[in-house]
């Protein structure tokens, strides 16, 4: 660990008192605005909860290792010799991760045999990538690159599900939740696009100085905020969206019901 | 306790808050999804949910004793005098073992005049099995093959009230019910398997040393959360498939009602 400014430290150190109070707030409000949902978005919503209640877990635990890492000294932060634990972030996307592609799905409200296969393809290849990712987290060199490459089989694979066999799905859907669903997709894309860089950060040999560090624990945290809450709430406008068709479809006494209350 | 490298102490380390953040979810899984199943099945969730509570309150005991029993010294962990509790697992599976097996009878949704019996049963051998497993695991030699021996008498009764008389339970349910119904007990008879194999480590004269020690700790989380999140969420699906079959013998316009959104 490089030692850090003041200021350094406590922009890490509040990014991820931040990450923890977003994962509450948003943990709050996938469970309380479910019931204005129709039965079957709920499987969804349910998912965005526990995605973030995992993660604020993990960030909980984060903020505690990094205040544990540093003493302060002076005018700087000096490492305490306690590791400060960044495998939290591999266990947290092993758990989520799959959770949060398989809230994609569900939100579609699929029948069960085009539902279930899709769901088990995101589920396994997403469990794959972290778990090919790990051992190169902790390695460097050679053995990074290779791990690296292993792990990104995984998610191109994610990636031609959601756009080829997901996205044809969609195709019947109404304009709004088709724009809604393709950008859903697309906030994921770009979310996930920062692992990948964080990844590659030690062997451009950019990760043992203060700033690459800072920078790496606020971009972690950026990306899991919105790749978890916004990603989240991005799923609700998804079901808010797909129950006003429906309700429409519906019979006129019905009309509205689940409209959303705009 | 052993010297343990850092990948070691770390691996148990992050296998105990896995533990955690795994229990977390699926309380959270348990508790908002109860409410999408017909009121017969409620207890079966309930219990589930109580379940994983207990075992997180238990693992977050067991991670911060492991913690508290290493310290870190150059490049290696070694014992700080503090002992690590293992006894918490005893405490775990004496409270949740005999819920385990209560939530398999309680989904089948029984009449009282054969589930009462069944569950009172299946909860009084349970706890005996764990009561008589504790005081072998504490000593060596005979001693622990004595009280390990005591203690197999309740779990094959178990396995007989299982298999042989709620076996009998359930041929008249639908063929997927009864393919997840054996799916289950299958996966509570897997995950137990390693209980035993544990707990004849120190008998094999396996268990002083760190890697037999990190095998024992990753072993026993990794079953925990197979036999009490996995096993959950089987419970949840066979009370699921019972539910849809339940719809779909029901009068026409009820019909779908409690169909899983498939």
């Amino acid at each position: 660990m490089p030692e850090l400014t003041l200021f350094e430290f406590r922009l890490v150190y509040n990014m991820l008192s931040l990450s923890i109070a977003a994962m509450l707030g948003s943990f709050l409000f996938f469970v309380l605005v479910r019931g204005q949902l129709p039965a079957k978005y709920h499987p969804a919503m349910v998912m965005s909860a526990i995605v973030v209640a995992i993660a604020g877990y993990h960030y909980f635990r984060i903020f505690h290792s990094w205040e544990a890492a540093y003493s302060l000294s002076g005018d700087t932060y000096i490492p305490s010799g306690k590791p400060f634990n960044d495998a939290y972030r591999y266990v947290d996307w092993f758990l989520t991760v799959p959770l949060l592609v398989t809230e994609l799905v569900s939100v579609m409200a699929l029948p069960g045999h085009i539902r279930k296969p899709l769901t088990a393809k995101l589920v396994i290849a997403s469990a794959l990538m972290i778990a090919l990712g790990y051992p190169g987290e902790i390695a460097s060199g050679t053995t990074r690159v290779v791990w690296g490459l292993l792990s990104t089989v995984p998610f191109v694979y994610i990636l031609y599900v959601l756009w080829a066999e997901l996205g044809k799905v969609v195709e019947k859907e109404s304009d709004t939740t088709r724009v809604l669903f393709r950008n859903t997709r697309l906030l994921l894309l770009a979310t996930w696009g920062f692992y990948p860089i964080a990844y590659l950060v030690p062997l451009l040999g950019l990760g043992a100085n203060a700033s690459s560090e800072v920078a790496l624990q606020v971009g972690y945290s950026v990306a899991d905020i919105t790749a978890k809450c916004g990603y989240g709430i991005m799923i609700y406008h998804i079901a808010k969206s797909k129950a006003a068709d429906e309700a429409r479809e519906a019979v006129p006494h019905r009309a509205g019901q689940y409209a959303p209350a705009q």
